[in-house]
Formats: structure tokens, C-alpha cells, sequence
């Protein structure tokens, strides 16, 4: 029972500090997505899609978040803008102060939209807030049809699902109907999008809405 | 600094349970696997081949866990062998404690074979032993090269990695000698297994292998 309260806590402190970094964000007018999913979803390359489409218009910076290596910032780096890498050493999601200190390495005054990448899970990070506007799921047409009803509160607490790799679909056996009517089983409210990172198909749906909910446009 | 600690003791205390879960397991010379990848890898899809495989041989039983639902368990028990569902309610591994009173479930006495299939998640189940004889990792093709390098504590401590949904290798953009190469520079001395549960190859393979390790043949 003890470990409950403890967890509490931890949970109770990662909000205060999400809370920080949620203001210090908007007092620079950053628009801050959560980006969330399983490992090998796709969320590398659908950023990589995305700082090509908003490069011109948005100054983009990006956290990431791994248990190990910086193989993800190394590839945004490669596109000439901002990004820090956190390095968790075993923990299997961000929380707030980690992101904290990112935050102090990034020239806030000068950027207007910030993408975090989550450690490759889709249990724990749903219950650490990390100062972002919004979370964003990513999901693979190749991970079956179940998991938003498996794995529910991250879907819950998403304010829009990517669901990527839709050049897969024809050798699967993936039911799209499905994968949508069980996502938005779970959260009517969410923003859906389709996308492949591989044709670029849906990309530009998904950029114009990132772009149109940034604060400074 | 006292989270830690915390942390410390519950993995202490999680060991010891697991030791007598293995003493168990080995007294009514059941042997016991500990299925672990990312949610949507194939898990449960190679559980089902392998039953249609080894069913005639051995007295299988199948220990299930999930964040929500029994949508495994029950696809499992359509097959007529026990299957137990753990829900974790929110909790992203299984524990030893939650395995032990699963294991009271089934009757061990006339069960060859136990094949636990872990919550979908590639960070913390490592660290968590359930008294299993080996722990083994499935990562589909889809999941990139790069996995075991920012995963690398459970393929370290895997007796055997799975590389499934190898029917999908001509669409995907997947180097297999690079990430054989990145398994085994994690884990040298892991067995390596490639299977599609589409089209069934490699299954006999991994299954002649699972069968020779059991303990009462």
C-alpha cells in the first residue's frame, strides 16, 4: 500500500512540474505536442515528415526521449534544427523535470512549435504530463485492430491518433473499420488521421492541423 | 532518492516470489516461457500457431496479461487448453506476486508447458522475473532495425528473440541482416527465430526448439 501513495506523489510532483513547463511554454508562445506510441510505430519518421512540411513556416524544435542511444536526435539533427536528446537509462517513459531540463537547452523565443518524442511505450507515459497542449497517439495499421481497448487511457487522454503505415494495408489483415470505430470507442472526441511515412500519404492533413493549433500563426 | 530505494526493495521482494514461482514450476516439472514485445508484435498470433503445433504433445497452459480486456485469453481458451488473464488495471509488466496466483489457477500437475504472454512493452517486463525459464523477445519486421539498440536490457537478458511477420519483408524497408547483426551485438549468445504467422513458416522451427526444452519429454 505504501507504494501506491508513493506513486501518487511522484505523480503529484511530475504535475507541478508539467504545470511550469506548460506556462513557461506558452509565455514564449510555443505550441508543444506529446507524441506517444508503441516502439517502431513510426513516430521518427512521421516527425521526419513533418519538420520537412513545416520547416519554411515553423520554427520547429524537438525533445527525445529513448531508454537508450540518441539514434532518434542524430536523425533530427540531420534537418538543421533543434533537438535534445533525453536518455531515460531504463525508465520507460518522460516525465516533467526531464523535460524541464530540456527545455533550458532550447532557445524558446525562437521557436514556435516544440514536438516531444516519448519513450516507445503505451502504458506509462499516459499518466505523465509533460507540460504539452496535446497528446498525439501513433498507432501502426500493423499492430492489430485490439489495442486502443487494450491499452485505453493512453487513447483517452489523446487529443488526436495518427494511425501510420497505411501503405501496409493491402498484406494485412487489419480491419480499418474496426481500428477506428474501437478508438473512437474509447474517445469519441479524438482527432484521427492516416498516414504513411513511406508514399507521404495524409501528411499534409495531419501538418495543417499541427500548424493551425500552433499559438503564433 | 527514496523512490529509488522504494524501487529497490519491490524488485527485491519481486524476485523472491519469482524464485518460489520457479520452484514450483520445476517441482511439477513444468517448463515456462515469458513471451515479451512491444503491444502488436504477435505475441498472442505465435501462441496460437504454437499450440496448433505442439497441442497433440503437450499439455499447454497460457498465462495472459493485459493492461484491460481478456481479448487474449479469450482467443487462447478457444483452443481448449487453461488460459488465465491477468488485467493489470494500468500496470505496465506482470509481477511475480500476480503470476503466483495465476499459477494456483491451473492445475500443474498435468500441464507440460507454461507460456506466459506479458503486457506489450519492451522496457520494464525486463526487469520483472516471473520464474520463467527463459524469457523470450518477438519484434516484428515492421518495428525498424534500430529496436534492440534502444531496448537493449531485454534482449540481453532473452534466451531467444523471434523475429516475426516476416511475410511483410518485401514491402518494408527493413535491413534483416542489420538487425540480426544489432540482436546479437546486444546478445551474442541469443537464439534467433524468424517466423510469419501468416504464412506459418519458421513456426516449426521455434516450436521444435520450445518442445526440446521442456522438461518431460
Amino acid at each position: 500500500m505504501n507504494v501506491v501513495t508513493i506513486e501518487r506523489n511522484v505523480l503529484a510532483k511530475n504535475d507541478e512540474l508539467a504545470e511550469r513547463n506548460r506556462q513557461l511554454l506558452q509565455l514564449n508562445a510555443v505550441f508543444c505536442v506529446n507524441l506517444i506510441s508503441s516502439p517502431g510505430s513510426g513516430k521518427t519518421s512521421i516527425l521526419e515528415r513533418t519538420i520537412e512540411r513545416l520547416k519554411g513556416t515553423r520554427r520547429i524544435a524537438v525533445v527525445e526521449g529513448d531508454v537508450q542511444t540518441d539514434i532518434d536526435a542524430q536523425r533530427i539533427a540531420e534537418y538543421g534544427i533543434p533537438a535534445v536528446q533525453i536518455v531515460t537509462r531504463g525508465g520507460c517513459h518522460l516525465e516533467a523535470n526531464l523535460v524541464a531540463q530540456a527545455l533550458e537547452a532550447i532557445d524558446l523565443a525562437v521557436c514556435d512549435l516544440l514536438i516531444i518524442e516519448n519513450v516507445g511505450n503505451l502504458v506509462c507515459p499516459a499518466s505523465y504530463d509533460l507540460g504539452e497542449a496535446h497528446k498525439v497517439v501513433v498507432i501502426s495499421t500493423t499492430e492489430g485492430e485490439d489495442k486502443p481497448l487494450k491499452y485505453p487511457e493512453i487513447f483517452r487522454r489523446a487529443s488526436a491518433v495518427i494511425i501510420n503505415k497505411t501503405d501496409l494495408l493491402p498484406y494485412l489483415n487489419c480491419n480499418m473499420a474496426v481500428l477506428r470505430e474501437n478508438i473512437l470507442s474509447v474517445n469519441p472526441h479524438v482527432k484521427l488521421f492516416e498516414t504513411s511515412c513511406t508514399t507521404g500519404g495524409g501528411i499534409d492533413i495531419w501538418c495543417h492541423w499541427l500548424a493551425s493549433h500552433g499559438g503564433t500563426q
